[in-house]
């Protein structure tokens, strides 16, 4: 079975992230979206919520799970048997990130192949740093995540 | 009337900032300097300090005016009839950021058009982080920023 | 009066141009699309029907005067009375490039401000390169390029 | 099945191009490398030597065909059936270019996903275009192929 | 006699840093390894655990010193009598940074050269920050810093 | 004695060539100008007369000394005793190709230093094929290379 893992922080998740699982999924038998802690990125959104509004965000698809981590990526996905790890490709500084934490990570797991989806034009230049941006600032949000994310967020006040 | 909005931190305004809009000011009727609260990034000036050396640096031009504000530039422009959006570029991780940015704010107001200067070659490498580093170091910042703002900040010791 | 000058090879010109185009007309009072010779890049089209296709595509744009032209930018911008130079931004390729070319063009021209405009996001990564590879393997450009250079090319056979 | 294209000039096929190969065969059922005609960029070898030497490169891996095609990579990934286009991530130029291509490729064929792997560090500065300049000034390129590939280039002399 | 200043955090020295110093040692009589206090960066070690480490790395290197330092890197440059400044390429937004230090560096000190060395492939995407992170998750860093450092972080606890 | 070799194509040598050559006369004891046959670029000027400009260009620089060539850098570098191949950084484009050719050139003589030098400012965005791109327009270009060389160009309508 092709496992793979998608790591990241989700602070929140965004149309650019559910678009790139939903590529994965024509390739892989399993994705696992990986909620990293992230501390030291002093997320707005704390592990728990940002695990519930991915799960949120996948909820109709069967072969994705999501699941909170706090380890290594190159050891947490030893412990899930991924041996994929699965990116999104949007900005050179990206790019460059991507590369370095890569051989970072083939040096401490060499069975872990990462691979870069590229996502859709239109999603092309989201990010969640932009979403936060405007959310502190009470702007509209909805064209940028999935819909129950922003009606979670609406309603929960949970910022 | 041609209003262009010209957003950023400026913290504190430089000889790179001056340069953008004295080439914006060839071009549009209006430059609106807005200065941003960033809270987010810890500005090393208050709003306020960063508004008043931004006055000071456009004292003797009549088609630019300063403001502070702390929504987001999408609304912000809609707030002061600006249709144009100006951005100055220096480097390729601005370039990246710059198109992020600008494809965002088109997406909440399609009105706002983004244009970006270049700056001439001698102010092309000053930044306000640049000259940041150098104030927190008691370096000389007297040619990168406007003589009433290096005089403003040296006599005040408002850090 | 605000005179732009949007020179560039247009081999063919394409959707992501005609953006850049509409977008500059809000700003300037006219736009002089100046169509090079640039023979050292072996162009696909001969000057004359790649003027003769970007008249086509603003044909109803009377802001909008397409010129041929074989000498360098700076001084064809003196002639046609043009202060502003304008480009579009696609890729950082693009960027270091219209950087070292606007420091080129404002080195012989002191008095001509380049300014860079930003296509909407589904124009953002067409290039006049990408039409003519798939016009080369007789693939479909119909999405890429305004409707009447499209059926211009196919009906002409002008390859 | 899961089959993926891998589409190039390789002229000639580098130790990098294997390596990417070798990291695809993990994931995918088939690989095609598929031999581009590219007349335009005026190869090093005919298109017949440059598929003939990718296929003594994969000799002993029945998941890997080579072909030669002179056609649309978007079309000819649907006549061999292809669903997944395979790229190898090398450095920022690549990098932009590859999104650019990427896009256009999805305009033409939305069916077609496209994954970029990342090649170990001890390839990742490999590129045919050194091996030619190498090789035109008879310089030593046994470490930047495949072995029979150097073998053969040697042995027929037959740039 | 040719004296290069090498500044930094060095938040821990790496095997990049030290492949760097090593290559300068061809070139120059003296270089002197300059720990920068950087409290805004908040360093993971303090200034004197890392200049301690960096001092075991190069024990024995005769035509290496080790120094603390927390004013600006061109004055600093000026008391220690060095009139090369070395610093290490690795990624397009090191470079960027690089060349917008650079001419800060040599608008304050115009006697300073600012030289750029390229690593060894196989420490090309070593970083301080990679290092910090497997560190804070228990990961193992052996291959990614010198194996004094490596022991004296592991046998001191001192994070 | 510390050698440098500065290879390139010289087409021609320009302001910032010679602002690279002077910054590397204060660090060694000799540098070698080396010019490349390069037939595949297909030279503006024969090897002949761009190897008669570079000397032209340093003709008071006793430490400086110009040769052509046609084998690699590589092998080139061991015949004339160079162990440090000395290039300009001036834009992200470069910096990628001179990290692939850096990684080429020490994997075929690794005892070559490659080290990079930053032109100053005014010189930064200057290379020969903006002053070819000018020359063939009859532009002016006495501000991009030494007085000498512009003068030998005009006198003897080389081109």
């Amino acid at each position: 079975m092709r496992i793979a893992i998608y790591p990241g922080t989700f602070d929140p998740i965004t149309n650019g992230h559910v678009d790139i699982v939903n590529r994965a999924c024509k390739i892989f038998d399993k994705i696992i979206v990986a909620v990293a802690k992230s501390e030291s990125k002093k997320p707005l959104f704390s592990q728990e919520l940002r695990v519930e509004m991915a799960k949120m965000a996948f909820l109709n698809k069967p072969c994705v799970s999501v699941v909170g981590f706090c380890n290594l990526v190159a050891d947490f996905s030893n412990e899930v048997g991924a041996n994929v790890l699965l990116r999104g490709l949007r900005a050179v500084s990206d790019f460059e990130y991507e590369l370095q934490m890569g051989y970072a990570n083939a040096s401490l797991n060499s069975n872990l192949e990462t691979i870069y989806l590229m996502p859709s034009l239109k999603n092309a230049f989201i990010s969640s740093s932009v979403v936060r941006s405007i959310l502190l600032h009470d702007g509209d949000i909805s064209h940028l995540v999935p819909s129950c994310v922003s009606n979670f967020i609406r309603n929960n006040k949970c910022i």
